[in-house]
């Protein structure tokens, strides 16, 4: 009778104390990889996304025309492991826009054809079905995977300058970003390839993210009349700025040293948060490293 | 007459205010720069040494034989900048130990003949010279270079039991460390390739440094008869145990992802030293990355 009435109390103890806390844990589960450039895992509880996957060996591409250092070979540096264990736990994969340094033939190659695909939109859609993917869906505003809600956000990949040329504007093209949302509430935020625009700030109010990945690398294009804001993705100064806005989030910084047209590097932006002061909210994650929020 | 005073307060108020703060400031002035590996720069004021310069390719050597993963070749990864931009402004140069991971063929070629070059014993003094370098200088216990100081601290490059080994012991050999002090008092360590032994303690204790250069690689031997304690340098849980030990000092993590024989690389530190919460007293440098202290 002591036992079951010790065995009763222990029960109650744990759904009490182990019980909720346990359960809420696990529903705030984040944890995020870093692969290379912009191609990452987040991952949830059980559920892995894949993010941008781009797994071409280096220098097996010319660098991007009219941008920075456009006479290097992208990428400039390998995979920190084989692609099958990158894909080893995925299980969607979200492609925020089709540049070469976001998706290509290796990963396409690579990838399981009927793997639930997101997209931004029909024209992206199409490409992707054209690559052999049978299970492709266009994101929609408010959307969910498992038990995790995807919200998307808005982009602008260059200036309003760049975007004024029919050709550059169309290069650039359209991007989405995404607000992961976890079962526990918890929020990481993919920025996109963007630079700093109203839609930024109105994200950053909307979504009040508790982990911000920011696209860091400044990729610039290279023409004399860009000269004064070549830019088109973020910079350091961009994420100085995140963490100014956001100063209880985590900013993870990626998108930097593999491809040409990269303005910044990890080293830069080491020296820089350091500099800073700010070291502390910034991550600069290693090629394969994992952190967990 | 009134410029006469105002120019007289002026100069007096410089002396008063900016002076002393920005001689001790001066003189308190360290910075390190992460080349590749073991290979560092270290500053004091405008004294710069190159510490234990490996210049080769991606490639160009064996493994070493009888360590972990011994089949891959030497270095694993490239420099980060020409080796012209690397001795751009080296004054000294100082070895720890001749090991192939510390100095090389590449190195001897490219660095001028008569810099002042460092080295612990007659053995790799003569070894130096033999390389045609003709300004060799065993270190002393106690030293100077410039306005720096150098005082050297000793290291055990492996366990008791293979320095045993005759054959081992003799290709373990021995390493220096050094503790630079710059003329304002501050202390950086160069630990050296160590494990954690009495020696540590020690040194910890007699110099208290505020910058502490740990190889933090976890190199280790291959062999059966060593598989409880293969180590020969520094590993994750001695950095560590190293942030616990001197809590208010800066750890330095260098000696990874380079050589075949590293069982710890970058972003496994960071991954644990993010767990564990010392994030912020553990600094791990990109290749190429600046630090002043």
């Amino acid at each position: 009778m002591k036992r079951l009435i010790f065995a009763a109390f222990l029960a109650l103890a744990i759904s009490l104390i182990g019980g909720p806390g346990l359960s809420s844990a696990a529903n705030d589960d984040l944890s995020l990889q870093h692969i290379r450039n912009a191609t990452i895992k987040l991952t949830s509880g059980d559920t892995t996304f894949l993010i941008d996957p781009m797994f071409a060996e280096v220098g097996a591409y010319e660098g991007f025309p009219d941008t920075y250092r456009s006479w290097l070979r992208n990428p400039l540096t390998p995979l920190p492991m084989s692609v099958k264990e990158i894909l080893d736990d995925v299980d969607a994969v979200i492609l925020t826009h089709t540049h070469l340094d976001h998706w290509d033939k290796t990963a396409q190659d690579a990838l399981p054809k009927d793997i639930p695909f997101y997209v931004q939109n029909e024209e992206d859609a199409k490409a992707v079905r054209g690559h052999g993917f049978t299970n492709v869906r266009i994101m929609k505003e408010s959307d969910e995977f498992g038990k995790v809600k995807l919200d998307r956000t808005a982009t602008q990949h260059g200036s309003k300058a760049m975007y004024a040329d029919p050709d550059l504007g169309k290069a650039l093209g359209e991007v989405m970003g995404v607000v992961f949302t976890t079962p526990g509430g918890k929020k990481a935020w993919l920025v996109g390839d963007t630079i700093w625009f109203a839609g930024v700030d109105e994200a950053l109010a909307k979504h009040e993210p508790n982990v911000i990945i920011v696209n860091a690398g400044g990729a610039a294009m290279s023409a004399e009349k860009y000269k004064d804001a070549p830019e088109i993705i973020m910079d350091k100064e961009d994420v100085r700025k995140m963490v100014e806005k956001m100063p209880k989030s985590d900013v993870v910084a990626i998108h930097m040293d593999a491809i040409n047209h990269m303005t910044v590097d990890r080293k830069d932006l080491a020296q820089y948060v350091r500099e800073h002061g700010i070291r502390d909210k910034v991550l600069i994650p290693f090629d394969g490293e994992k952190m967990n929020f």
